[in-house]
Parts: structure tokens; sequence; C-alpha cells
């Protein structure tokens, strides 16, 4: 069967799925997006995504906003003309600004967005590694990462890097070598507490829509959690280490730099929060 | 008369040029560019121009280098099919990965890179403006300035901002109050010793190919130039102050954050520098 993208009011296949080369977001990267995980046929934390959408969009003076209404009907038709063979994927979004004549300087006049989606296929229930290894590198992206703009080929070049040493992922660190969060999730410590450790939000890290109820299934299980910056030296002490994303949900780490983490396996507080993340989140999906 | 495009070996009307939604470029600014000036209806810096074009390439890993005759071609073709009503105007070229289902790792199988071009209209020589006036930014770009991605949207948004204020464009300082470079251009102050004064090349900038040729004009013109960062205090007192691009090739500054840089006028050394860099690359130009 031929996959079906949306594109600007359109659904076509995918292989005539086609923007203008003056696509904004093609030439400046004036761009943003979100990805959806579905699991059994149906959205995880789909609200908050949009949510997060329209605060891309106003960061970026896109004087636009999407309503939810509007999204779930792309995202469900996709779903309908591109069925899961496990019910189970992702559905990507972006949007930019628009296509314009190429400028630097913004027109006063806002454009018309370019709207367009897919979706990927992907287990997402069944945790397929045995704990990820991560690296870390300094990071060298920009300074607004609170804003989840398509500027990832830093991102892209530094999980292809860890990849091709050998190792599963890279955690972004910054000048005084506490962890920002790894190429596309947020990062997680569990201390000798037992206390979850993550940073805080700023500009230097992605809001996680996954990493937010990831800290709500914290509450419900009773774990004291501590928004804050922690060292790589921290995680590499640390009980168990974490990511979550849309993609992975949450994924054990077990090795950075190679340094094992706990006994090198999935850690069972890791192991309770993912399993927990996946029944509280199959009950609010849509 | 209908404005042609180049597109992966086609040429096409503009508003059919079009790109798969899968190019690496636009999902992950996995590309890059370049702007050639074209005056008397001939490539300015053309050789130079490729050379950082494939450099660019090769610092994202993209294995893929262009001969200077497949480009030219490209170049002289459109400048044909789109004629410039003074002879005047810029090409611009941009290069991606290539086009692959979405993943931040970056297959080892070689993609077949997407590349694309068009024309812009634009008066060169005849400079339109009184002299610029200038806002600094913290330089909020990522660390790897000197490759020329399309990750643009903090310039973008900043020349915007410029705009919004009354002023022009903006010049990107570092932490230490020393300025990196402009929007897209170089930046460059004249001292009261009548020394051209351009931060030195690094990752802090991008190296910019009229910036080259403006040195060489500069030997020429028995100038003595020192290549080290300035900070915004030397170039409110300095005598003169300018920027150079394909785009404005050289442009006078006239005012740093609400600061007049010497009359406030065009300085002598500039308009000099201008002048005999016309005249030289009009010789040089293909």
């Amino acid at each position: 069967m031929k996959k079906i993208a949306f594109i600007n009011g359109s659904y076509v296949e995918e292989k005539n799925a086609k923007i203008s080369i003056f696509d904004r977001g093609l030439l400046f990267s004036d761009s943003v997006y979100e990805v959806t995980a579905v699991i059994d046929n149906k959205l995880i934390d789909f609200p908050s995504h949009v949510i997060r959408l329209n605060r891309s969009l106003k960061e970026l003076k896109i004087n636009y906003a999407f309503t939810e209404k509007y999204l779930l009907k792309i995202h469900k038709n996709l779903l309908k003309k591109n069925p899961f063979n496990k019910n189970e994927g992702l559905i990507y979004l972006q949007v930019s600004r628009g296509s314009a004549d190429r400028n630097f300087l913004i027109t006063k006049n806002p454009l018309s967005p370019n709207i367009f989606a897919f979706t990927q296929e992907k287990n997402l229930t069944n945790l397929n590694t045995n704990g990820l290894r991560i690296i870390t590198k300094e990071d060298f992206r920009w300074q607004r990462r609170d804003i989840k703009t398509t500027q990832l080929i830093f991102a892209s070049l530094s999980k292809t890097e860890a990849h091709d040493i050998g190792a599963d992922d890279a955690w972004f660190i910054d000048e005084d070598n506490f962890v920002n969060e790894g190429t596309s999730n947020n990062a997680y410590i569990i201390d000798n507490n037992n206390t979850i450790v993550t940073r805080n939000l700023s500009n230097k890290l992605l809001p996680g829509i996954t990493r937010q109820t990831v800290l709500e299934v914290a509450k419900k299980l009773k774990l004291t959690i501590e928004e804050r910056a922690f060292t790589v030296t921290e995680a590499i002490s640390a009980n168990e280490a974490f990511i979550s994303s849309a993609s992975t949900l949450i994924a054990p780490v077990v090795e950075i730099n190679n340094e094992i983490i706990g006994n090198g396996k999935i850690g069972p507080i890791t192991a309770i929060l993912r399993e927990t993340y996946i029944k509280i989140s199959k009950k609010n999906s849509i």
C-alpha cells in the first residue's frame, strides 16, 4: 500500500509530497515540528503537543495558532490512510512561516504557513534495547533549544557520531559539564537516594511533552523528583539513568562514556516508570 | 516573463520548483548554501564559492563534491533564462544531503544530494544606503558558524528585530563583547590609525568570500589589516565601519547602538575600498 502524507490541505502519495523551494523552513530553518506517539492507534499526549507547537510558533514570531480540532483531524486521517501493522508508530508534523522571496528580513504581512505531516511505523511498547550506551558531547546547538525548530543538524551529526563509535546516542553538556539533554530526548538519572533528577526547564533544553508526563507519573508513584542540573560525574555514579521522548517513551541508559551505570542493566525504577507511563498514557490517549 | 529555477537537473518555473518533504535540508537543516553576486551578467568570485560549498559539505560529512564546471553551467543557464534588467543580481544555490526516511541517524549509504538554485534581481553597484544603522545582539547561533548551513532563523529574526526598532541590521557579539559578524555579512572597523580590523577566522564566523576579496583589495591599496577580535566599544570609537557580503558587496556602517561612527557619513576608506572592490571583481568575474 502506498503511504500518504498531508501537505497544505491535501493528502498525497508520499513520493509526490513536495514543498516549494521558497519555503522559509527550507531556506532559513524558519519552521517548527512535533512528533506524536501512537499506541493502539491512538494519539499519546496530543493536546500537549498542540500547545507546544503553538508556543514554538509564537516564540519564532510566527503569528499563527492551530486549533487542536484541526490538527487532530489531520492526525486521525493520516492514521486511517496509513494503518500501522502493530497499531504503533509516530506522526510527524512540521509548520513553517510560509513561502516567500528569499530575504533574511521577515515581511510585516504574515505569510500563509506551510504545514505537512506523515506517519512512521515504529514499535513503541516493546522495549527493543538492553539499555542505551551514551557518549557526551559539548553542546554546539543554538541557545533557544526550548523552541522545537528544525535546526537539528548538530543533533543528527552527534547521534551518528555516537553510532560510529559503537554507542547509541549522545547527551549534550554545557560549559560546566552539566547535562542539558540528549540529541532528541530528555535525560534523567536516579540517584543513590532513588530521587529522579532531570534538568530544570530553561532555554538550554526542550520542554519535553513525554518529560512532562513522566514527571506526573513519577509523582503518582510517590517518587521524589528534583528538577535541577546534574553533572556527567553524578550521572556515572547514579543508580539508574534513562531518557524520554515521544519516539522512545522511556528508555534505559546503562553506559555513559564507557562507564557502567548501576549494574549495567535496566534499573527497577526505570522499568516501573516505563510500565506505568505506558499504562497511564494509553488511558489518556485519544 | 516567468522566472525559472533549477532543481535536481531540471529547469522549471519557480512556482513549480518543489522539493520532497523528506529532504533532510527541510527536516534537519542538513543543507548548505552559497549566494553569488552577478555584475554585468557575470559571476563574482565564483571559484571561491564552489570551494567553500564543497568545504561546507565536507564539514557536515556529506560525502559529495561538485565540480566548478557543473555548477558554472547551472549558474550560466539560470542567467540566460532569467535575464536581469540591469545585468545585476544574485544567484542562490542550496545543497542538502538528500531525501530519506526521517531519522536523526544518518545512513551509512550516501544519499543523492538535493540541489536547487534560483536568481534574485538586485542592484549591487549602486550603493542604495547613506550608511547602515546597526544594533548588537548576543550571538545565540550554533557554534559552527564557519559552515554555511541553512540554520538561519536567529539571523533572520535578529535582522527583523533591527528593522522593527528603526535600524538596518544586527551585529552578533560574543560573551566578551567582541563582534563576531553581522546577520549575513562580515563586520569591519577602520580604527584611528586607518587600520582595517575584522575578526580572525574561526568557528565563530563565516569565512566570507567577499571578505577574502576585500582583504586582497585592501592589500593592493597598501592599507594595513588586522585580523583580530574587536569590541563594540572599539567599533563605536572607530573612524569608519562597514560590512561585506555577496549581496551588499561593501556597505558603510554609520551607527552602532545609536552611537554615530566617525562623522556619520560614508567613510573615505570604505568608499575607495568599495570602488576598488567592484573594479577588481568585475575584472575577475566569469
